[in-house]
């Protein structure tokens, strides 16, 4: 009898330290051995010529939310993991949503049942909106028992935003619990005196987006979420970090030993303010929050990859499509605005549903852009789509790894592979990618999970509800403790 | 018949920028002429071995402002201005009050008749607590029209902040008026979060008061009042910085090309913690906000000043009895909480009123630890206490200015003499000073306000009501124009 | 009989801190008096809308220099000094060389008596090339002795450079004797590696000047200097900034306190590589060193002006014609390097002579791309050109000031003037100047030096042999002490 | 037969970025398999609660160098080997010299030969003193060609140091080869400056070492030498850095994208002024280059460790012994200065020989003060000892990880293992440690080189001669390009 159900023979690994060669030895889903010529296992996979990383993990990204007015996203659990999976991802963290005057356990009824019907293992992150005690004492400390140990906070958005006291709060509560936050850092006081603005003086096209939020209103709330941290004490991860100016707030939080981590996407990478601007109203494919930037800074962010500064590389995937929803005006809640339409029936630029779908792209083009264009090496691109979440949010061990004992979640990348990206071949729910038509260079042609070829030749093989729930543990990238101003602990009483 | 009322005669004169032999001519409470060997005046005064400055500028004082409670200050102008002459200041700013839920108008009724018995100059800075449209559209342009040309703002204390959207709705009316905008930069939800930890810690003494606003909460407002200014474009000055960590936004913003200037205190180049902690509750004397930092923290201010970040030095005198106000439980609303009292009726630290005196100790402490000690030049120490508040708040060619056709506002320093600063020899209305039993060397033995002799040897001779209203023109001190992410002018539709 | 020999009526003075109305009164070369309505005088300068600054100091030119090899700079003390006056320059500060292998007093003989044909002020900067224990223990005390307080160090140049060794030792000296230091940096190793690989790659023309130079060898040797500077605790200036680069290291030594200043030209404000690309060899016009920097450079210079960094612009104006030097190979010693010459007979660019002529437009040119294009504002122009040169090599209260005792150096400046520079309309002795062509907005129309009418219309009044030689005392704009790394102070063993 | 030689069993492995429990498959002196349960192999180690890391990588030690004058250091390559074994050390980088005046291979003949009986696996770098033409162009292509491919340049010491020139040829040629170069970062002219002055002054003790060469010597160094390797765009290693001042210049050197690395030792993370203060002359055994600091340094520089700045922790061993060398004057030519003695017969301080044992300190120190206290985790311990320097020193793949295909180099920690450092228990030929005394936590029991038990319990077992040495590949830890001033490459012509 094998050792081995499964063995990956002769493929170039890369770890997030290494790249070496190495044959894969599976047994029941874990990696049991990585080894020079192992043993036949009951089936093979020839990876000569092959790089095979960790499957990705993609610790941000909107499935399927359920909206407090009823409505539901686009993107389901089975084709949004089908999509991840399709693109190299074998775990993703969505968010369960507190609908505002709610508790966490009434709002969004029936939504983690519904992501049992995910194709990929998955978590999630538990966005606060109202941080009543009884969330902050009762049911965040349940949550964080049943393996949800990350809350997600938003510092713009009607709907969603905290005052600094009620940040503060979930901040201690999440030091107190061990749990870690997440924090959209916009200003919102700033961005709706410039819609308003805007607005008023007639310029309402999808480029105003960007003109509402420039990289100031990014920055301050990022230096303050940073500052706010600092008082409790409690480590955080600025989520999808847009430009340099606020990337240069996490380095310097940083240097001063901070335990203060940065995010970013492929779009503040690769796309600009040109992308705002298309005909037949095609900017609105490329409204997101924050904004994409102009001509230049992706290299900055880049630079900020490089340097380490910004060390997770996420999708931020929201799926709305273009033809039902980013050109519908009133289509959606998920604007930062009223529902007001231009006269041609598009909608203002502030009520564009925000976000854009990018889960199955991710990682090709970030191994695209990234490795192949020379900007990364392979064990920083492991630590960009898996490595660095696992150890961010309690996976590590057993996600984003390929050492003996973690689950056996791998990528089979053809690093020579070209390819053009187009909708028509992504698994994803949405009518339209922001890389149409992007050609790239390396391509994740199978994804095997815990064990399993979940996909082969851009098939997807594995099932909905085939993914499981990942409970997880705490945090294992801590820095160096904070700088607390005195010794007393504000958080514990 | 003379060319002159009155010739200072054979001082060292200090400029913003040289130190010079010259007298002073002085007509009409102007002065005429600066000259070697001027012809003799009506009256002489010699001056040889004096260093004679401009008269100061406290562009940063409480004098009896009136609560909406019904309550005054203990400072009256009389008092106040008596104190400010026998310091060296003949020209002061102090602060009209918005009551809320009032129009400026009809807030603090009177406030402008009280203030015509000052001895010596004064102007006021608008309080905008209440940012209506109407105080935004129709009062502050009035006021400007009056010559009162900056405003205001809180970031933090229950009856006075502003939220960050009322903030750029005055920093855009200030852009649109060309005013200019002060700002007390600390965050309100972290020091209220603070505070109630202490307090359910059963952490109650004046000490606490620093603990409860640490310089993280300070540094965070900087940045966001200058990440807000920066969107408006709009001048600001941060008030009373306590700390690197403040001085750093700054002097960043300023590399930049950014329009922020940093005002500091006395009290923040010369007590820390220590003055928190006196037997008897003699700490309440130095709670004042931001508060006192730790040992060390004075030098590194100074440094500051030094570099040019901090370049206005004021005396943010708050006339609050200790015996009266600061030790007493439920004596003034000034403070940041509720006015709960210790077993011994002494306030809690967040109870104590907030504030310190010192218009009159200004600048001799400032010049006795800053010139006699060779920390900084006599040009420095001229616009420090005068010439740069000149500048910023439109006094420029009218005060602080010893040339042709300025008034004739003048300091005869005795650079030599050593003095122990004591209470009762003081003559504002205050029981204390922070100061008690300091020895300084430098000494403002005749003040002269508009070519008359308003203190000789520590006498106050100038009669209450001799001061006069200053009517202001627009900021002379523009830096080159900040960073406008795009051309759209926000804050002019 | 009048008090003044000379009153400038109406005139809006500009000090190195305000800008005022005032009539100056000159009595015996000196400013006797500022006023308003002085009495008459003698004569009377009417002045009305013009604005009148100090007389500049270029305290960087080099005028009539004698080689070793037997040659003289085509500028002579008649015709340099012309020039200076007729662009508002009263004072300049040249060199007094070292031959190397010679002691001070035997290089250059009859320099001293050359510069005594002089029209405006003058003095020297001791170029040090040889710095042995008699120059250093004997010679330097005497010349200190003399009122020349300033030394000269180059870190490249071939006949001139010093070793690391050698530098320490004459910022030792200056330390013991209050003298002043100022220095050139450049890497001498990097650029004779680069001219090297240049020449050899075939490369000779005069654009290569600039890329055998790059900032970063202008950065290496400011770092260098600064760090030497601290090791001993002496004040120096950085000659000629011309980059970012080398100023931020200026900055950066200013925030750790250290007494060290930096100056600029114009040349490094407005002209960069395009000027070195001209047809017809024109390049060579513009080969100065530090080289000119790429477009976009000018704009990083002007930011450290103001932020302070920069604070004295000078000339450092070489006399070396087009049609005698800078094209004929082999026609000088001041290039880089040796005389070989390109096939049509012009020299490759390491032989071209260094340096380009400014005496006559240092003034105008920043007046109108600064002050007319309000880059900077009247005091600041007055400080760059004239007040903090004053201070740092020891002129205050002589030169650079407007205040009573000052000699009568006065420029009328018509602000709205517009001119076309034109070399034909100047007074240096040189065939060509690299601003040709430029249009400027700001003239100094009179030039008054020491009371007496030097330049009137253009027109230069002021006999060779009426300037006087300035004998200088100890720098005035002390910095607080450096940081030495213990106590021991080595330069006084 | 069995798969495995060896299996290391049951141990909790440290990869340079992960943690595992995994056994360790051993074949052939290779690590063949990580796994689970792999199958028993001929020998078995159990290590069920050890902590494995990959054998140590000490790339920077003196080893029985030759001096030019006939001497040998007292630590031969048997007894140097042992320490290092058991210590955890596996491989090591000592010194080919290069005595002035004599090629690379007729320098210090028989060195080769002598290293050949090391017990542990061994490189050189080359030391270039003297870069000739036919050095840089024949033989250090040799040296290359053979696998040595990183030289050491010193911008100190008499017998060694380099002009910037030949600093830049020696860069040129490295990059030309696709070699590394290191470099001793101390400026030279400053140190012989600051020596002769204390001299002077009759300041001899052990502590005048450090006064004689303060961090802004270091800094001064360390910046040139990354300037200079910017120019030449050539990848560099900054040696031993021990302050913060030259730390901040790798930091900011890397911020602009630049190739250069820093290193540090355990006495600079451990040591200060104190223990240059013993009695007897104990101060001498503390004599290094750079000093050691001032009390607080250390934890500035474990700061830059945490940071990422310094990236390779090493021994910097250097066999000097107190009896023999350290305080007997004259006794070698390895101090900075002559060989002058005080009145007890000790040298003066710049005649004692620098460096202090630590070869086989390095991995218990570092372990106890950083792993232990909480300063770095475990895959941090990894990349400083072993895992960068094998990515910067091309020995990746083969040293310095766990991987399959790696040489099995391997070293068994008990984490709870305490025990106190004394010099009789080490295996060096070394009289004294400068960590005598010294309580560590966590103990290297067993070290595996090769597949073999190289020491167990603390008994070397590896004989003479068992090591190999090591011919290396190109470095592997490329950052992005440097910026080049220009598209020319000087380095290529």
């Amino acid at each position: 009898m094998s050792d081995y159900d499964l063995v990956i023979r002769g493929g170039t690994l890369a770890s997030a330290a290494e790249v070496f060669e190495a044959d894969i030895g599976i047994k029941d889903g874990v990696i049991a051995a990585l080894g020079r010529n192992l043993p036949r296992g009951v089936e093979e996979i020839p990876a000569k010529g092959m790089v095979v990383t960790p499957g990705g993990i993609d610790s941000h990204c909107h499935i399927e939310e359920l909206g407090q007015d009823g409505s539901v996203q686009e993107e389901s659990f089975a084709s949004g993991s089908a999509a991840a999976l399709a693109g190299g991802t074998t775990s993703f963290i969505c968010f369960l949503p507190q609908w505002k005057g709610h508790g966490l356990a009434d709002s969004a009824p029936g939504y983690e049942a519904r992501a049992a019907a995910s194709r990929a293992d998955y978590s999630f992150h538990q966005i606060i909106t109202d941080p009543t005690p009884d969330v902050l004492r009762r049911e965040l400390p349940a949550l964080v028992a049943r393996g949800i140990r990350s809350f997600k906070v938003f510092l713009t958005y009607d709907p969603l935003r905290l005052t600094d006291r009620e940040f503060i709060e979930v901040l201690a509560a999440a030091r107190r619990l061990g749990a870690f936050v997440t924090v959209h850092c916009e200003n919102y006081d700033a961005i709706g005196w410039r819609i308003e603005a805007l607005l008023r003086a007639g310029l309402t096209d999808p480029l105003q987006h960007a003109w509402s939020r420039p990289p100031v209103v990014e920055r301050e709330a990022t230096h303050r979420a940073i500052a706010l941290a600092e008082l409790v004490d409690q480590p955080i991860q600025v989520f999808h970090v847009s430009c340099e100016e606020a990337a240069a707030e996490i380095a310097a939080a940083r240097a001063r030993g901070l335990k203060v981590w940065g995010e970013t996407c492929p779009q503040y990478l690769t796309l600009s303010h040109a992308d705002l601007q298309g005909a037949d109203f095609a900017g609105a494919k490329a409204v997101c929050s924050p904004a994409l930037r102009e001509a230049g800074e992706n290299e900055r962010v880049w630079k900020r990859i490089q340097d380490g500064t910004l060390d997770v590389v996420t999708s931020d995937h929201c799926g709305f499509s273009f033809a039902t929803q980013k050109k519908v005006a009133g289509s959606s809640a998920y604007g930062t605005g009223t529902a007001a339409s231009r006269p041609d029936g598009t909608p203002v630029f502030n009520a564009i549903p925000n976000g854009v779908p990018g889960i199955e792209t991710r990682m090709p083009v970030l191994f695209s852009e990234g490795v192949s264009k020379g900007r990364i090496d392979l064990p920083t691109f492991v630590r960009l789509t898996s490595a660095n979440a696992a150890k961010l949010f309690g996976l590590q061990g057993r996600k984003g790894s390929l050492m003996p004992g973690a689950d056996a979640d791998l990528v089979l990348w053809d690093p020579d592979a070209e390819r053009t990206i187009r909708n028509a071949a992504l698994h994803h729910a949405i009518d339209y990618t922001p890389w149409e038509g992007m050609a790239v260079k390396g391509w994740p042609g199978t994804t095997i999970r815990r064990g399993e070829v979940a996909v082969r030749d851009g098939e997807v093989l594995a099932p909905p509800g085939s993914g499981r729930f990942l409970p997880r543990g705490p945090y294992a990238l801590a820095r160096p403790r904070g700088v607390v101003p005195d010794g007393f602990d504000a958080a514990s009483v």
